[in-house]
């Protein structure tokens, strides 16, 4: 696209004869074409939410050339699983970015006034050491718009810790239970509530929880009707699966 | 609760004093006690939908029995994995309801007329061979209250059957996609809504599709962020969980 | 051992030189030897019961030799896992034993009066699938005289139905909780009373319930301290060591 | 509850006219709320013993955090699983504290007598290797009142090890047999006794061990009736499931 | 090869110009082609016994064919897990075999005396229930020329059984343990004797069993050095082995 | 697409102005729609040969209303894994078309010549139970357009079997090789040529064949770099690529 | 084979009398024996590349003396899965030789012009973090004669990075697809293009991703026809078999 | 046993009325009691050898105590697995011990002549990395007393490798095959001997290797019938079962 089809455009929108929205998507380019990288520039569009960053996997310089190559395109850059290696090089170069070393996520929004946050995701732990899957999904839930509360360490060995939170619970548009070991509190919190629950199984326990094989396994065969599952240690999945919906609510 | 207790109680509700939703849940039962089976007839005010009945497992007696009990208690009553034989004893005492033989379910409403259908729940499959799970996720999500329609065996071998239904796929408020071998389909329809994808692995395939675990674990990686998951060939759990998520768009 | 010797030792019995109990191991013998089977005949005295027999895996002439025999060395004689057939075999030449074709038992026990029940055993299912598998636990416990008690499908989908059994669970030496699916009662179980709890998965659920292994790990990972776990579908083991136990307590 | 509702409940007390338990439970908060822990407080009284932490899976902060308030709730605590660190930063504020850098247990007790140690838990471990496992519950049956003792070494491969102490087996109220590889040596205790035996397959091991998942099932399938199982590496469990036992028993 | 060949290579026998040996080699045709088969004629002169036809997964017709083909080219012939009506076919062709409809075997030796056996091969089963394996490995074991003897129902539950047995066991050449279940009874015997131990898992057992796997494990984590194991239900490569070994201690 | 614009069209093409293989696309419909069913008619197109049916999983009548609507469309009729009450639909409408029993083919073509086949697929099986899923490869490969030529039972227990076609083996342009139990004969095969290797794993085998994981996992760590997999007797995939390669070979 | 040997046998190819490629044969020692290892020396004759060196589980002076052997008998050499230590080691003795850290690579090839490259392998990976297999994939098809390029980075998330491809794709004579996580990419460009289509799992991904399990069976499961698989990470395999292929269709 | 008692029975021994076989047996402990060990004393009477030390898991100085007590009961000692720390304290303390770094084997020897070796254990590996294992087979067979010989690196996609050591391997007593990725070499040779081949999987290769898992399922379903496996990695158990083995042909 030329300088002089943008301007073509662009006086076509001031007249009132192009709708702005196709203009945006129009004017997009469709990816980032780093060589060892193809960013989707339209995730966006059809998505609702930019492409997210997986650092896993991926060498320091990789992340780094990736998220200066989103900021230049003006998306906003979330990164998650990302190394304290990765953390220092992405540091030195955006300084202004929210870092949450527990959750090891990564945040980079562009400049600008956000909207306020919509609906209620609420997070739930079994344990302490399921925190940082928690934060995870927190972080994602509120940097897509959506408000996010956590309930921690409220385990079935002590049913009260849960059932005080009774009414929490039932106010709650969709609620995400982080869970390790035996994973059984999806399956309580499921019958005490009326909206979704997304289960994340967790990696905590030893022996035959199998990194989280256990936990996952209960959560696909809750009794509890209204369980979905995503895959062990993935709150990014459960904030941002949460966030979709209660952006639907939100619309609507 | 003895029939003066009753008395009073609607007494009080005729004068005003008691808020009617408290009155339905002191005046319903809290479980049917059959010796074999203890139904959980409070289900419905705590989950918005009475418990549903497993019927694997059970022998015929049981699910009558229960079935019966549900009827007496005026719960609505949705029946799954229904057998032939099962099927054979239900119909001769309750030649009313509604039953499908594919997807194996059984449906006794009580009488009366139901609010109109809410929301836009879209379920894909992959292949032919996954229709029986899928209509098992569309006639619970009906039963539930919400609109559920089909879009049938658009995997992605043939990529221009699921890419022609983009718009329609755009416009869903929650996507069920079922389907087995591979398993692919809900990481290819992700990438193209804004909208909670909910997979469903189908054991449909043979060697290492191990019964649907190959398409389970695709799903559970999937890389596209919207996608949750739900047990191998559960498409019960996956329609009432979209059902629960439109009901909460449709309250909103 | 010749018939003098037995004139020898019963002699010495009277005269009082000699232990009864010593004089019992003596002219037990060790073994009945079938060829196919070797009988163990003196399990009752080293591990409190007789040897009990699994039928499954076995012909059903074999498993009427083996009661047979039993009987012959005055033998309580219990079997387990009996198929249709097998059944049959025995009822033909043992009318009078006790059998229970839902919890696939056979009883046979030595003619004279059984001293009372001891102890409580409290047999718990999350839902009513379990009813074979506890069935059996509860036969095994009371042949070897335990009191065991029945409190069917209580699932945490529905906490309230356990938690109004509170009282009763608390005032069990021990119990046993049969579960499938997602196997989450023992954990809830667990943390309310302060006895041990012996969970059996069983072998109710599909797909990723794997026929069991789904609840096993979920039990073996159990956030309960006192939450100790059997073989799937092993409702007999379970039966067999709450008895141990509360056999234990009674001797105390 | 404010202190003059506290006053009301003591003089009460003084009366007679409410029962000590009731008043213990009344004045007992419900849990111990750390923002990243809600600790329950009452497991001591509906579980006969307080919770337990699980250091594994969490920070040495949290760790402290936790030991800190249960402290100060007049809580005894067992930490299980602690690593390096963790003993390290809990050694700096708790160096009264019973450790055990074998077991990796962490023990502060109340201050005060505590009740003589009651019944008769005996701990047998297959190697030497097995050791870390065996002491861990060791260290928590005791802890939790009950005598526990260690023989160690005494597998399969060599029989007259076990025989030569088959009276000693004979005593105990309830045997833990710990045991790596093959798993093997709970059958052969379980043929000895007439008491409960509770297996822990630990990881020791390699190649087919898969981590003791050889062992467990080993154990799980055990052709004993009286072998309940736990855990991969639970010697926690396993004494804390014996120590109920036991107490059970001193108590009838 | 022509007729006129063959004549001179008996002549050159007769002269004493050539090995006997190296003439069987040269006459025995390699394989006997059949379009569906390629039968191997001089299994026999590298490995010391004909080709074994493995009945299952074959078609009737092929079985029969197969037995033909090697009758005629004068070999004899095992079969091993021959279904119910691949035993009628083979009856009816030849009727002069020796079957064994629970050990599955079918065994049609070339006319002619046979040598004397050789060895001792001791074959133990820990239950009953693998006496089928057992049989396979004793026919197996018999018809490849060695000495084959059974000790049924020895599992380590009761362990005098074995233990009387310890003589019988130390004079053998060579033991085959058959156990499912746990699996326990050749660690067992592998720690009493100083010759191998070759263990057979069986598929006997339920649960966690899963389907002889438990049993294979243990055997390949055995404690007792000298044991070595074959494929789950493999009774006939126990028997084939133990036959290789007793007939190399027979020709030395 | 109306009448008129097919003429315009064919016109177009009578004058030279539109190219013919853009017509065959602008013809073809995309989908043949049947509600549970969605045809990608421009399978052929793109990837050289139409869609293929796996009958597993369908109804017969399904089945038989995609045969007909592909025959309609003027396609080709591929279809695999048929039921025998399948192939009695199958047939009572389509008399004409092949199908072979053994393998579970059912083969529809189009009237009319077809070229001369191209290529040297070459299908060696280890065993003779390995035969439908190669017969299936042979049969996907000729209708595909490539020759393709058996070799029977040639495992590696017998080398010399495989040895003595060696020659035969270097002149393929392709070899597939079908082996269950070991699975070790593609490795075997890929030591002696220079073309590409399709192990197909079968689930010939008992016990830890784990219906053909043991054979598949051989294949798939085979130590000849020349060694590619398809999935667990997918006789039909191996068949499939095979083709695809051998005619781009005819094609160059 | 004596010098007098070889001068015969060169005078005979003088002569004409011997064909060339029989007397490399001849004179191509079998194998280059080192003790510790077994270098085939006629890999080259047989398979069309000489033996490639897995240096993965080799100390790194067994890897330098292996490559100094190959060298000294003027094979090409190839080793993959290189380490930091072995490159080092191997730097200091060959320092001439191409090396890749990302890919592991080690090349050193005979001194001499190499014949041009052939064909068109197309390698396409899903993401970023799969690009050191896809350069292993690449760099063994170019050393082993092929054309080899690289698409990165265009999973099935964003379907238009792939799609606008879709001409690049269809002139491919043979397509290698690296996926890690959903391992969905190579069923999509197997539906656009008409040759083989070879998957490479990727070990990218966590928790249910298994190392890469997830994504191969996804892959042999594929509903694309034309799609084989190699072993996680194996991009050494799928560049080998790639490069086997096209040589093919370039000899034709 | 006091010092009279020893005396009766020596001199006992010298008026010959006492067995020296029964003697040794008498004066030899049974056990030795460590606390932490208890070492078997009497395994050389019952099994032909001492009890060996497994290594791993156990602490240097566990190692350490346990070697010295073996030493003062005039046991031989062999520890395997020894790690890099236990080789320093046992060096420490047994500086005349041999020990083989690469094969993680510690042997002290009794002191004074040993007979000379017996039989023929050939030691066969497909790999370079597969020497370790080996290793440790060897050095197993020879302290037992067995003659142990390597052959290496003869892996199948090479065959002419292991062809040409045809005649040594019919000349074997028992042949060990080592073999990683495929493990398809065991089958290989099972085809040319007509003696036991103990097949040991080795943990060399990757990906789907899955830790040598996949070569072990390939050897326990090898269709070569005279292989028996042991665990992975286990060169050990290998070279003992097979010394065990020749030690029974060199007595007969």
């Amino acid at each position: 696209m030329t300088a002089d089809d943008v301007r073509r455009l662009l006086e076509s929108v001031r007249r009132g004869e192009t709708e702005i929205a196709s203009v945006v998507q129009q004017l997009t380019p469709m990816t980032g074409d780093l060589g060892f990288a193809t960013l989707d520039f339209q995730r966006r569009e059809r998505c609702g939410f930019p492409e997210v960053v997986l650092a896993e996997g991926k060498t320091a310089d990789w992340v780094v050339q990736v998220v200066r190559r989103m900021r230049e395109a003006g998306q906003d850059c979330l990164a998650t699983r990302v190394s304290g290696e990765q953390f220092q090089h992405l540091a030195a170069e955006f300084p202004q970015a929210e870092v949450d070393h527990l959750a090891r996520t990564f945040w980079l929004p562009t400049p600008g006034d956000r909207p306020p946050l919509v609906g209620d995701v609420l997070v739930v732990t079994a344990g302490t050491g399921d925190l940082p899957v928690a934060y995870e999904a927190i972080n994602t839930a509120r940097v897509m718009g959506a408000n996010a509360e956590l309930i921690a360490d409220v385990g079935v060995a002590g049913l009260h810790r849960i059932l005080r939170k009774r009414d929490r619970l039932a106010a709650a548009d969709v609620v995400i239970v982080c869970a390790g070991m035996d994973g059984a509190l999806p399956s309580v919190v499921g019958g005490l509530v009326d909206c979704p629950v997304i289960a994340v199984p967790t990696s905590i326990g030893y022996g035959a929880a199998f990194g989280g094989v256990a936990a996952l396994l209960t959560m696909l065969n809750s009794c509890s009707a209204g369980v979905v599952t995503v895959n062990i240690d993935a709150g990014f999945k459960a904030g941002y699966a949460a966030a979709l919906m209660v952006r639907k609510i939100a619309k609507s």
